[in-house]
């Protein structure tokens, strides 16, 4: 092996290594019989641990990234759906190593590992905007994709330690979470409104947007949950707000047309 | 002053001087000259800076979980909102020195401060889903709550490095963006639903529910965008997708009562 190669090949093993258990259970040892070498050829390359550590992450990091590319066709929230399959794939074989780093409770933490993690949410950050495709964000819109981030890693995290739903369900519901979040920022900038509209136009009804608009409308079918949000509207027929301290009796049901009449007379012009 | 007093002196102060400034600035020094005290006073008793670190950190902790205590009284999005104002204020005094360890990137991360995080983490989630009042959460709503968190200290640690927004429309956002998920939870999960009718019953519409109704309200009363969302529904009068790799046409606007029968007519029962 060249030295190239058999740094390379270092790396990869205490990638393989490090993403299967915390780093304070691994050791240069472990690391040198996994890789066939000495541990003072293990030391030739790297002056410690910590920098095998750093080493195996940044492989890491750039792996993950390159999960992030993805062309930009076919309706938005599908090709979200593909970015976050390769994702979650990710996190099963690598995570339980590195979750105690992205979480804040790792000894390893040090400036070069969250220089890593830093270049991985900016990358998967900038890729999101590039498929929004929207000139100039807003601050706003800004925060909003680092706030879904942040949401995709601590689901994914919490999801590795408990496993609590099936794991094409967290990917489904990580799109539709982002999905939300992207109107509710359209909802407080009118600006992004119009973008919203061609966003909403280039989606499937079996894609994850038409599936999470199918169970909005089956859940804004259950009797009182309409008449409860339309009352909510100021422009609405009956603005007055329930008595707060109470538990809420069943509002009277209405056709919904009266009620969308409602929703759609409270313009923000 | 007593042997307790001094103690509880010293991590005072300590909590204030990590407060304003990561660990790697502060000193034992700058910690005993604002204490008033001699080195070797403090070295009595913390045995080192990472033991001070780690009992105003804990310190920290009780006062942060401690401004998540609410009265289950009033409209739940109000509730949080207060919650958010006193949560977002601390972050505001204490955020600058401890936002590296939340971040994973502090060379003070330990077992101990991973910890305290894991407990006022918990303590948010107890709280929320105490005030929610839902016998029995699901794993599903669970991890809503926790993601939730996640989004909550991810946009506040950033709000404090770029104060891109104003700090009242962040407390604002982050309460909508909870009534969000809760309402997306609540659509993938049936059982949710009534409680969710009830929750919606007692809200006001000039609180934060009511406030994000109305904005939704605004951004479906612009030209395209209701229709759009409609033809995504199974149910509704044109399910036919458009094509997904061209530019979207603005859709052919159809009186809105039309729309809603699209909605209403999809039912998941």
């Amino acid at each position: 092996m060249s030295v190239d190669e058999r740094r390379e090949q270092l790396i990869a093993v205490a990638l393989e290594l490090f993403s299967r258990r915390p780093p304070e259970e691994v050791s240069i040892d472990d690391i040198a019989a996994a890789a066939g070498a000495s541990r003072p050829l293990v030391y030739h390359y790297f002056p410690g641990k910590q920098a095998l550590y750093e080493a195996s992450l940044r492989r890491a990091g750039r792996e993950l990234s390159a999960r992030f590319e993805e062309p930009a066709e076919g309706p938005l929230s599908e090709r979200l759906y593909r970015v976050m399959g390769r994702y979650l794939d990710f996190v099963q074989s690598h995570g339980p190593g590195f979750a105690a780093l992205l979480r804040g409770g790792s000894v390893a933490a040090s400036a070069g590992t969250s220089a890593v993690i830093d270049d991985v949410r900016r990358a998967a950050h900038d890729q999101i905007l590039a498929h929004l495709a929207i000139p100039a964000p807003s601050p706003g819109l800004r925060l909003t994709v680092r706030a879904w981030i942040a949401n995709a890693e601590i689901t994914s995290l919490e999801w590795l330690a408990e496993r609590s739903v099936p794991l094409e369900e967290l990917q489904l519901h990580l799109v539709q979470e982002f999905v939300a979040s992207l109107t509710l920022t359209a909802a407080r900038e009118p600006a992004l409104a119009a973008e919203l509209s061609s966003f909403f136009a280039d989606e499937r009804p079996d894609g994850p947007t038409g599936r999470l608009v199918q169970d909005l409308a089956g859940l804004f079918a259950v009797p009182g949950i309409l008449d409860a949000v339309t009352a909510l509207t100021a422009g609405a027929p009956t603005t007055e707000a329930p008595a707060t301290d109470e538990p809420a009796s069943a509002p009277v049901d209405e056709p919904s047309a009266q009620a969308t009449e409602g929703w759609a007379a409270t313009s923000h012009e």
